[in-house]
């Protein structure tokens, strides 16, 4: 059984993980850590889990020490000290922060305004988005899990860009998340009363996850690409849906396109490509580590419109972690992921 | 007191039309009907109005008979023989469906599988988008009173398209409604448990309101504009979003943008154009007549990201109706429409 | 024009109090006040209000200066000086908090920890249920505006136990509130992720509302009436239902029960007493000064089911206070107040 | 592994049943039925399945043969034939409808109209809730499933009924339930925006399920138990809150109720006896197999209040008929069962 570290076990994705590694057949939680709730079980926390884990928070220390692999769900900044830990005692490290998803230090700096405190160590994370970096992963010690805008977003996208079908100028990914996405400390902007029944964007055009979403479109495409990323507030819990507009190449069908999406992901679990005519909804993949994607054409303005619909939460978050610690210890990608997601 | 007729009274923008002339200072609701109610109380069908209206559905020659001007929220191509019946009787007419929206009757039969019975009839129609059409609307007795997406998709771009700061090829309105918009009859798409904590697109690049989006903003920029137009359904009763992007001209700066904005709606009651930094929220003009609208820039990819949010059911439907009786009538255009959107 | 101050207008209350004086004929806001955002304008905190009112908070004393009447919406213990302060300005007070609506100093001792700091104001002080207490209220100048639970639960008993056609003993409130009720300021439990799809009782037998309800079952009753309340928070903006249960005594009929709530409440213009077998449901009230009462037989039991359907924040709060500023200051009492609930 | 089949697959219940028979280690759907969808695949019907199940939906009488196990979820009245089937054929049957519930061939007539066909059947099913009477269960045939809110209110109730720790008379069931509950069929009543943010209580004191619910209390006590049963609708996908009333017996003092429930659901792992303190909330035990409760003493009143939440389609419908299956084969009663609820 590999033991599993969870740091940060008491926010979203932290608690989401504490769910999923305890369906694992392979994995076992060996310790959890909360600096809010040290010293607190988790399931004082979170009522759903009480008599089915208990577990009493440790420190990140003690986590490490325990554990073969560390999963961390912390704020951005946190992650790169905890990754010399978890290297210099042979632990394999997930971080499912923001700290080692940008290549780029000068990019990171100017979205986040931090620097890379150990370089060599940003040099050996890779970026765990399976479905398009899949052999970069393997048998590597630090992974950068991608946030939950910047796997659909990409997803959405990754056969016509990679394909050269559509023009890379003027991409636009219009998405909107469920209130996880946010996380567990109450505020104003989500508090009940002032979010239900209501829908906005945030953050247009100014959202930290711009460069992570246009540095693995440039990585497909070979090109520097530039989009236009407005996400959106759901009244819902959980689920985030991608809808992406680019313009079709000249001379290129949409049934080449459609093709060559059947081509690329005709060996994704994961991702379930839906026949013409239906549409990828949040609704449909909760709770699970699918992506569904639907594509759309605009053949009057000669647009392509890919949706991707993922749970925010598991493919977006804490199962496509699980999926990353899968292919580092040479299991089979779906290990512990085969969830049917509940028809309602 | 004018005297107002509501065929189609039972659905839920005949419903809303009853509770706004109920609170009209200048008219009264002489007479209702509905095909599937006939005989049977408006309360009977909604009990929010019980012993506040209790009025019965009769046939609609009843209600032209007794009234100065008629509301109907009928589906489209019931209302063409009804607009003659009531210039025959010198009643005015605001249609809330989609029979005179469209001035081309090749689009009309492209779209909605129709023909123009009677074209003169056509031709007296007029669109009633006060904010941008209010002088063609005033001493007409036939209005077509445009769609929900049609209404706050082009009060997004007006001003951007009308003084040409935006590019016209090119611009996406990517939009969301609350479920009162697929109406009263139950289906199984909007059947509670498959629709709650759910988000999808829906008739992409294919909905009706594409090419009446379209004529407004030929009229306004003096050129055919093709857009891209994308709904989603959102899991609330009211609102839309529309979240509409277009590429600002070379040269011109967002400053200019935002200062045509302003000056285009600076005496607009109904619109309500938001400070820097803010969003336009559904949640923020639910049961009024209010259009919010939030301008916002993406430098990178030079962009403008313009939202609008309104009341499906109000500005969207019933209340932009009435302000166009009161335009007609030449009662003050906030007359009875004077609502505070409720803060939760 | 009545001159209204609004102390406490950025919560909840106060905002709804803002919203329904300015639809109020007779009365004008003078001022407002807030101690968290003196200075700051009201639709900075509530962007619904934006541009329709930007009043800026002042302080409390700047506030009953300006007005004739003063409402306060504060946590409790807080209005006891202000209800002084106005009475030395001459100032009529309506207190939306709990200071003034135990006329026991024990009671008040027992559930809320604090005591009477001038007793010959809380003489003075009426307790403001107008379908319960109307001759009371005329005239006053302290009025102790009641609780949410502590308007629908009486309401949905009071010809019963009036009458005395049920046992007093062994009556249960079964209430569920929606989220308004906890109000503006958020915490983990009304955390959106948190509470939406949920549902759970709280403070069972021991919430403070409770001995206000039992206060005003004794006085109709002329006993010391002890009830079993549990309240429960429902996943909705607005309203609450109560659904009461009693014991019928022997001999009376459910006819003779109906028949004493259609007499007690026929000009009753708030409360809707439903036809036999429609149900109290707070959907239908919402955004109105209406309480809707539904009753029920279990002949099998030999048990009355009262339902009573409210909007916590008007009939439960904001309006019944303006209900009440109309019966002091003589207007009649549906001034401001006919509002038609929205049938979506 | 055992064959599964299902009938009535494309129902919430029958398609929640495909969903956890896909996770159960030892059981395998050999086949499904459904009137309504006959040669179609169940994902057309519930798309969140699509290329996990894709199977077709055959005949009932296909069903039978391929299996081991039948599962029916029927409306009423369509099981008994079915039964028959089943016997004939060596198949067990376990009955998601109403068929076999009651005992009574008088009150099944009296509650659905409908008499047994076949007396001898009735005579082998049992009555399959399995912490109140797992013994009858193991080696039978036939089981009648019990029905949601006949599953969470005796729970809630059990130990204080069992041991004489309540009176009788006077209990009361105040239940509230997800919209799940009332099945797939779209109506009028369940459309979305006539029931989001609404909450009303239905079939007060005339639901089916009141005779159930005595049958079991009156198992458990000996004695005739009438009780006062009143379900309300809940704008929420899933999950019933069971808040039950019952008199404490003079001289019984709230520890010993408390130890009475430890001591009789210490071993069952479905049950969750909370710490004092705690509530039971639907929100924990959505898409699991647990029974959340919790107890609260109104010491003034002297009452049992007694809280149970379960999730209506797991433990209140298809998780409970495959805690059954397991119990009939001899299973770990946990098997396919052992899942954590997530935390939002």
């Amino acid at each position: 059984m590999i033991k599993v570290g969870i740091i940060g076990a008491t926010g979203y994705a932290g608690c989401e993980l504490v769910r999923l590694i305890s369906l694992h057949p392979e994995a076992e939680i060996a310790a959890i850590s909360s600096v809010s709730f040290e010293g607190k079980k988790i399931s004082d926390v979170y009522p759903s889990y009480i008599f089915l884990n208990d577990m009493v928070c440790e420190t990140s220390a003690q986590v490490v020490k325990k554990s073969d692999i560390v999963f961390a769900a912390l704020p951005h900044g946190l992650s790169q000290e905890l990754a010399e830990d978890c290297r210099d005692n042979g632990v394999k490290f997930i971080d499912l922060g923001a700290d080692f998803r940008l290549e780029s230090e000068d990019e990171y700096k100017e979205w986040y305004g931090g620097t890379f405190l150990d370089k060599g160590l940003h040099k050996k994370a890779v970026y765990g988005l399976p479905e398009l970096f899949r052999e970069n992963i393997k048998g590597k010690s630090i992974i950068a899990n991608p946030g939950c805008y910047t796997t659909c977003s990409p997803l959405a996208l990754a056969p016509a860009v990679l394909y050269g079908l559509v023009e890379l100028k003027g991409i636009i990914c219009n998405c909107a998340s469920g209130v996880t996405g946010a996380g567990r400390k109450p505020n104003q902007g989500n508090h009940y009363p002032e979010l239900n029944e209501g829908f906005h964007a945030y953050k247009a055009a100014s959202h930290r996850h711009t460069p992570e979403i246009e540095q693995t479109l440039s990585k497909l495409s070979g090109e520097n690409v530039t989009i236009t990323f407005v996400p959106h507030l759901l009244p819902v819990n959980r689920g985030i849906l991608a809808t992406c507009y680019a313009d079709i190449k000249q001379g290129v069908s949409f049934d080449e396109i459609r093709k060559a999406y059947e081509d690329f992901y005709k060996d994704e679990y994961f991702v379930r490509l839906l026949p013409d005519g239906m549409y990828a909804d949040i609704h449909n993949i909760k709770y699970s580590n699918f992506c569904d994607i639907s594509l759309h054409h605009d053949s009057r303005a000669g647009k392509l419109i890919a949706c991707a619909a993922i749970d925010n939460m598991v493919k977006g978050a804490a199962g496509q972690a699980v999926q990353n610690m899968n292919i580092i210890f040479g299991l089979d990608e779906k290990t512990g992921l085969e969830i049917i997601p509940p028809a309602f």
